[in-house]
């Protein structure tokens, strides 16, 4: 199985080229949409989405994960992450990061393989797509053992800010809901946010924080649009009172 | 077949999410995303569009149908529908009503079968696709024949509203073309709107109405947007003159 | 491999429509969803941007390619393309056309094949799907050739033209970067365009055209929206200096 997550969008055809790669290159293997929203161009906060979302997939999952700002600039490198049985494709720019710092164990590879024919704007269709390929149909591209750019120690397991919005307005963070007491209450630009089980038993009008589908903690408010009625933003921080 | 019917949008991960349940637990059915825009907590006016909808697919698809604003509040139950072949995975919270009350022969069951690990928000990933890939295997899931919530005997069988805006701003309704006759004549929140057979033979900047490719009555503007220009939400009522 | 280039968009049940009708007709057909944003009821300015897409596909690939303003106004006929060993299904309006310029040597037909239910608005489910999928399979739907309504040969191979508008503003036009020097100046709108390797290697604030990865001149701005800066639209032309 691969998986796709990047920031993209569905508009134009960018993920449908990476998806004719794979189909040519790949032909045996189910391919998922995991997401392409993901956090545009901020591979920090994409970072601690993506990990949130990997626990389903089973042994040998290929996720080809590209937020990448960085293409053609040379300024990082292409890398295979291995952690806890899973496969990553993806830019060493902190992308894989929250993968690597929550696993039992991980081991980080430079891609020294080449496509005939490389793009400047394009690795997802032109690299990382022909690599994923090669690593789940069992194949080892050329590559070398590495550590990641920026060290996974020196990053939080949680981290206290929006990481997503989603087209509802609600907003993901950072933090694992399972080390949040439900207790905990959270300033958010000036405003306090308790929990709430779900959006039914939540005050109306008044923005929750509640344990979000995939554990992590998330805000909202009922039948309302909490991002714009907050003024969140990814990347804005949440305070604990 | 398993063929997807949702109002999440295709933003964020939650299509991906459910897809990914279902390649593991039927990898052998093809899914077809149907909609992911279906009117958003209206499981009414979506209940109309899915019904519109199901003709063309083949006995022993499987619709796996999330509408579904009652999620987490135990309110609601979680249910499976057989009409006419087809099988329909959902919330018994309307939904499904149409298509019992147009079927020639239907049976409903409240599903029993619990997974492991059930989230409050998204019963789609956790509850309704395990199911569907189950009776999409031949398989029954634990589950007690019932009655559904609301009788289908209640609800029309054509409903004279708005059910549906596409990105174009043509609007739906919950009328059956085949019922209606083409010297009909809707008002409209003041404006008259009159039958033309294709989008070219209607007068310019003149709202019109057309038989649509679902056979259903749908309101348009040639090269314009009839929802803005009219101002029609879902849930807006026609009037027959 | 049946390859899905329409303007439809991703709301609605129209993709996934068509799509049911590909499974149900092409099973072991992988179908590829490369675009659904073509420029909307723009075959001229789409049929530069489906020509800039097709190489990297192989031999057989057969192309769905629906951007049809005279859907069933009886003004344009259904046809289909045979060019460089590949197949295109779609409208005679002109969508084709640049496949046809571009290509060594082509062929065309006109659709004579008719399914039992036509309906006025959908023929990208109704026809052109089930002729894909005829294609697809090896088999010929009825059909005689003939040449397409407007000749290739009076097409510019070039077009000094915006022909698509991504989600984040960059704008492709249908100018080839291998028939465009690199010291090329463009004005758009009063304002002079140079070129630029790659984003990070452009003046900040500065709009700037590109190679973009299928080998057009693309005007773009680092982390800016060119298209609002500059005032573009498909169909805005570029002068060269």
């Amino acid at each position: 199985m691969i998986v796709l997550f990047t920031d993209f969008g569905w508009q134009g055809p960018y993920v449908g080229q990476m998806k004719a790669v794979l189909a040519q290159q790949a032909p045996d293997q189910t391919i998922i949409d995991l997401i392409h929203d993901a956090p545009v161009f901020k591979p920090h906060a994409a970072a601690y989405l993506l990990a949130s979302l990997v626990d389903p997939f089973p042994n040998n999952t290929v996720f080809l994960a590209v937020v990448d700002p960085g293409v053609g600039s040379g300024e990082r490198r292409p890398c295979v992450l291995q952690a806890d049985g899973r496969w990553y494709v993806g830019p060493d720019n902190g992308l894989l990061n929250v993968i690597a710092k929550q696993s039992a164990e991980y081991k980080a590879w430079v891609i020294d393989w080449q496509p005939e024919s490389l793009s400047d704007s394009f690795h997802g269709r032109d690299l990382f797509a022909p690599v994923a390929a090669q690593l789940a149909s069992g194949q080892l591209p050329e590559m070398t053992e590495t550590s990641l750019a920026q060290d996974p120690l020196n990053w939080p397991a949680d981290l206290a800010e929006v990481i997503y919005l989603d087209s509802f307005g609600n907003a993901m963070t950072g933090l694992h809901a399972s080390r949040t007491r439900k207790d905990a209450v959270f300033m958010l630009n000036g405003k306090s946010i308790k929990y709430a089980r779900v959006f039914a038993e939540a005050e109306k009008s008044e923005p929750f924080w509640y344990v979000n589908s995939n554990g992590l903690v998330e805000i909202a408010m009922n039948k309302a649009n909490a991002a714009r009625k907050l003024g969140l933003e990814i990347g804005t921080q949440l305070q604990a009172v």
